[in-house]
């Protein structure tokens, strides 16, 4: 069975990596049973055999596998069933969206969430968690997390090409999900897994479809959280 | 022959409709030859069998289909060569490329040229032009034109996960050019045809890719021009 480094928080069951969300539903999507480790920021001495200090690692048998999209790419080859890309077209098209979603989604999702999320963390990881985010983003936390209503509002005008396309498609790949889907799903997990904030409007047509996300591949969206968040309102 | 009703300037040759450009790197693509007809803005009658009052029209034998997305579709069921789609999910994900293209980069193209490109319209269509366009930016052209330094700003933000998704590939689609390289290109040839102005840094891999794009499908992007513009810097 394929194990997987997943970062978690306070709570084992607490899993709110994207990154991670990306794989479990990648592993879901080719039918591949899935052991998740729960994994802290501050554990890097447990994943320093991949040759880095962050997750997701994967290990499979004999080999140990990091980063998110080498990972799709690893399954493809060993697990040719079901493919994450069919084509260089589909995986270049992939790839495109991967970076916007870095680039325009998460950084707009961060602020909303950042303090539910630090509140979420384990406390071990508090300290190593401020300290390199305060130094990534040049403010405190706090000072952060201030940006949260412009960011909202930024994430909204992003999310419109999202809208847009989901009006002739149930998923972003047409009648069924595929990587893309994955890759926007992630984001919204990290939001689901630690904040009660919405991120959509009622109406919006992108909860219908996050609804069917959390429905794919038997569910798998539906599991990583824990029993103290209330249940969001969309 | 298929025939596109194609977006014309002051000059027959200057061709700048971002959408007609789209049409015709799908075409040459194909292998298929075109005639194109020079049609300003306020010729409406004379593509009034499409149904609409907007180019890119074409005619084949007896069909007309007007919308550059319908066009892909036609073209790809009647002529099965060289696919613009392979499959379900290129083409969705592609879609959504499309709704990118249009609400990221357009907009921030626009003011950038609109003074330019308002000095290279046909003069019968002047009037309209300024009608139209200053009803749907709430402002005048001049006053929208005054937007040209913070909305360059914002297409080197926008175009970022083009530039990282290029660094691992020539073309957004892999080694070979596909739509998603044809939505971007027809930005670019828009303001290319009527602007001196340059969008990108002389470093960006944007730039290269411009370039191979261009030369692309026996150079068809290098059509279009008339010759009182000024060669663009990069």
């Amino acid at each position: 069975m394929i194990r997987l480094y997943d970062l978690a928080g306070h709570e084992d069951a607490r899993r709110f990596s994207p990154f991670c969300w990306r794989v479990r539903l990648a592993l879901a999507s080719k039918g591949l049973a899935v052991e998740t480790v729960p994994w802290r920021f501050t554990e890097s001495e447990m994943i320093a055999h991949s040759g880095g200090a962050r997750v997701p690692v994967i290990e499979d048998h004999n080999r140990i596998v990091a980063d998110s999209w080498a990972i799709f790419d690893y399954l493809d080859q060993t697990y040719p069933q079901a493919p994450l890309f069919r084509s260089e077209r589909e995986r270049a098209q992939a790839l495109f969206f991967k970076y916007w979603v870095e680039n325009e989604i998460h950084p707009q999702i961060a602020p909303v969430i950042m303090t539910d999320l630090f509140a979420r963390i384990h406390p071990k990881d508090r300290e190593y968690f401020r300290s390199s985010r305060e130094a990534r983003f040049g403010m405190t936390l706090e000072a952060f997390a201030e940006n949260a209503e412009g960011a909202l509002a930024r994430l909204q005008k992003a999310l419109e090409p999202v809208r847009l396309a989901l009006g002739e498609h149930f998923f972003l790949t047409g009648s069924q999900p595929g990587v893309p889907d994955y890759l926007l799903f992630g984001a919204f997990q990290w939001a689901r897994c630690v904040s009660p904030r919405p991120l959509l409007g009622s109406g919006d047509p992108i909860v219908a479809w996050r609804e069917r996300m959390l429905d794919a591949h038997g569910g798998v969206g539906r599991e990583g959280l824990s029993e103290d968040l209330a249940p969001l309102p969309n």
